[in-house]
């Protein structure tokens, strides 16, 4: 699979908080080296809490689900416990697709078990925006590409 | 399906906040009247934050997939953002569970889009138990038993 035509699905907290806005943006403007990044609006700051009012909510999730399913890899940034990452995730997970979620010890709740203890999701901790880089780059060695 | 047959999986927040353990158990309590209840232990004070410390996450999540997929029917309460919870509902719903989400407005942050926007997902609003077991009866009825 070429880096250029792979398609990414990025996973964060839009109405169950946006204190990792910053975080979400960077880990995007990285992914982006590695293929497309189908969902950038998770880390914009114009994206609010509030939602994305333009859209009804049904049409919300019919575009999250159409782009969910149309991508090669997920990765989810789960500090912040939220139930559309968690959604996402679980519909991920019953797609086959290859996941990587990315979580803060020590900034949030202790990691859901569903996650932790999921054999078809990679768990990488970190502190720093250069951790998560390095395992964003192991992750995308290990599917190929 | 006769009541005392189908099989009932009650999701609630976990590790993400047990503010409402007795809201979930009181919502137990009164699904047994319609069925048999797999996930007791999520209305029980006993299962802390902290998670079931006698079982690894993996040990965690192999029994609650094996519940859901064992289920007729999944009742959440999604108030508490929880990717546990939001991880089981997107499992259910590739799996074509039929799913009630139960959600009290202004307890919590905004409700995610890829709850209340799912077509494949009932939502009913609501302060007081009271409120919580009419549209659980309403449900049931629907769904047939």
């Amino acid at each position: 699979m070429k880096g250029d035509k792979r398609k990414i699905y990025f996973s964060g907290a839009i109405r169950a908080g946006r204190n990792d806005v910053q975080i979400y943006h960077n880990l995007i403007l990285y992914l982006k080296g590695f293929g497309k990044v189908l969902t950038e609006f998770v880390g914009d700051e114009a994206t609010r809490e509030e939602g994305e009012v333009r859209l009804k909510d049904s049409e919300i999730h019919k575009r999250d689900m159409e782009l969910l399913k149309e991508a090669d890899i997920v990765v989810a940034e789960v500090t912040t416990p939220s139930l559309g990452v968690g959604y996402e995730i679980g519909v991920a997970v019953e797609n086959k697709k290859p996941i990587l979620c990315l979580y803060r010890p020590g900034n949030g709740k202790l990691l859901s078990a569903m996650i932790s203890g999921s054999p078809s999701i990679v768990v990488g901790h970190y502190d720093t925006i250069e951790d998560a880089k390095d395992i964003i780059k192991k992750f995308f060695k290990k599917v190929g590409g």
